[in-house]
């Protein structure tokens, strides 16, 4: 996992924190496939993820144009549901403006 | 860790990702240390961090105000000067303003 290579700010980062429940059956095959179909959606400026007791996923998005469109997808809406009845024993989701950026990469 | 019990948009978020290096001596210590510091400034919501390969630390705060005010403060300028020179080999700080959240807890 790399730092991700975002551009200029404005954009958008989605902070998503979550803490798993006991039964994750189909959770790491579902997570790899959302990462990979998130890749490909219009908007998509990179993510990043950690998991140590609580798990922490922040996206980087164009737009909120692009997190609606991405928050619609099928495919997403279908996992979505699963993390919020069975994998999941509690999640927030934070939709945030990044406004300005600095660091050494 | 828990999920950061923030209150009702809009606040402010500091996403803060790392890529540690070789030479971690004192490291830990300050990290547990910038947290207890951070607690106890003013306009400080919360923290979640995880660490699992790349680490990431989203620390929540009141206003743009407070976020100025605790990087001013004289250990925290220290222990990021150890982080940039010595701790990090890569490093991102990006802040944003969170519009909404929403989620179960």
């Amino acid at each position: 996992m790399k730092i991700a290579n975002t551009p200029k700010p404005p954009y958008y980062a989605v902070i998503f924190t979550s803490i798993t429940a006991e039964a994750l059956e189909g959770y790491a095959e579902t997570a790899d496939r959302m990462v990979e179909l998130a890749q490909q959606q219009e908007g998509f400026l990179g993510f990043e993820s950690a998991r140590d007791g609580i798990g922490i996923t922040v996206s980087y998005w164009k737009d909120l144009e692009s997190i609606k469109h991405w928050k619609n997808n099928l495919e997403h809406s279908i996992a979505r549901k699963k993390g919020n009845e069975q994998w999941y024993s509690a999640f927030k989701t934070r939709i945030a403006l990044v406004e300005r950026d600095y660091g050494k990469i």
